[in-house]
């Protein structure tokens, strides 16, 4: 069994609305100090494998094809066994 | 400044809908080996400030009053220099 956390992240290029509302509601609570504030996905799942490259391997293809949509997104994995 | 990384997770007692619906795409998509999938959040921001136990007892603020929601989450986070 392995554990993977997968970390999903807009784009530069792309605006992130979610992350402005929750910058502009920091500022009106005093918090005036966040230049920059951006809002991804952090998912963590279980691969039911023993082998860790084709472990691995499912992993990038999942993160490809469902996890993230690699027009607007980034996303980069931690895998371990456990 | 300061860059914090944020992950917000659903505590283990609550529901995650949006996870098990993302579950299923995987298993109807061949996927079947993943018996568990959980998704939370993960900001990135930075804070524009000089000390670092003053940034932290301000990411700490942050984290509990509107990054996240204490009742069904918890939060853990990375910060540093930079």
């Amino acid at each position: 069994m392995y554990q993977a956390k997968v970390y999903i992240t807009l784009k530069d290029s792309i605006l992130d609305p979610q992350g402005t509302a929750v910058k502009g509601a920091l500022e009106s609570l005093k918090y005036q100090n966040i230049p920059e504030l951006r809002i991804g996905k952090y998912i963590q799942l279980q691969i039911d494998e023993t082998d860790l490259s084709r472990a691995e391997s499912q992993l990038k293809e999942m993160c490809e094809k469902i996890l993230s949509n690699p027009i607007i997104e980034n996303y980069r994995y931690d895998l371990s066994e456990g």
